[in-house]
């Protein structure tokens, strides 16, 4: 089992746009039979995602449920509505807690982490991300909702000076490992990281 | 004559920390002979940048001037000191004032943006950038300064509501064409954008 992503974002950096839709949906065109999409599904037992994204998708979704015969895991403290398709369950215990879950369902194929941003960035932090997919799709977006929790600052004078008086090195962060890349026709470029 | 960029930036979009070091300098190893930078000098006969970026990297650049028998334009209103090696000259006509000083002085091979961040942005906005390069690297900054001009949002249960009870579509932005991508040992992915 393998826990993994495949998310569109902007060369900027945008999961999403301010008001919530996926970057794929910039696109002039997207379906899950292009960028990659199906072939990493084909792969996948089970979904989890982010209470918010749930509660987004579900109207949408359950018109025609993206994942019959998958386990979905809803990373939530509260209880999911009694009208929730067969195979959708709350899951309490963050990150860990879901991984639990999943091999206790006898989950052994993939495992796509759809989003949010925070439910990507919470199985980051643990250390429970196999695989960041990434697809970069060639357009910028300027602002929305970004894949990284980032801190955007400005050049200032003082903080350069600082390092270089500074006697001792920046400390340098750890390089993730590329495990695969290649380009879609439209230009997109999909991104595999592993943990370093 | 083309103008482009060949930029270090992090996963998470930064071109430089927090203390205004370039991201490159967060890699365990760089130098010019690595990550294509030598490749893409070796086509170029002038260099531009920005009045912040000229500052901050005088003094260490002035002990071994890194570009001998080049042009080198700084984008400012402000006069340079005097003691600035040959070729330095200032540019106070924004990106168009500068490409048509290159010309006038005959440029006619490759023009580098150096930086900082609003210097490519100021050439990306006047549609005067032929090549966005970028090499992303493989880590993650959490802040430091972006390379575009981003805004990041959260998500927002009221604009997602609003976008779906709108009745126009959301403008799409226009594709830029991904010209080239190849991948360094590192794992570091160089990617080369053209307007679309």
């Amino acid at each position: 089992m393998q826990i993994r992503t495949h998310v569109g974002i902007s060369l900027d950096g945008f999961l999403a746009t301010p008001d919530g839709m996926p970057t794929w949906d910039s696109l002039p065109a997207f379906d899950p039979g292009t960028h990659g999409y199906d072939t990493f599904m084909e792969r996948c037992d089970a979904v989890v995602m982010g209470r918010t994204s749930f509660d987004q998708g579900f109207e949408d979704w359950s018109k025609a449920w993206p994942w019959p015969d998958m386990q979905v895991l809803v990373l939530t403290s509260r209880p999911l509505a009694a009208n929730v398709p067969e195979g959708v369950h709350a899951s309490p215990g963050g990150p860990g807690g879901a991984v639990q879950q999943l091999r206790d369902a006898g989950v052994t194929r993939d495992v796509q982490v759809l989003g949010g941003a925070r439910a990507i960035q919470s199985f980051l932090d643990a250390g429970l991300l196999d695989g960041l997919g990434i697809v970069v799709l060639p357009l910028v977006l300027g602002s929305g909702i970004p894949l990284f929790p980032i801190e955007p600052t400005a050049f200032s004078r003082e903080a350069w000076d600082a390092r270089q008086a500074a006697t001792t090195e920046t400390p340098k962060p750890p390089l993730l490992r590329l495990e695969e890349h290649d380009a879609y026709a439209d230009g997109s470029m999909h991104l595999v990281y592993a943990p370093a």
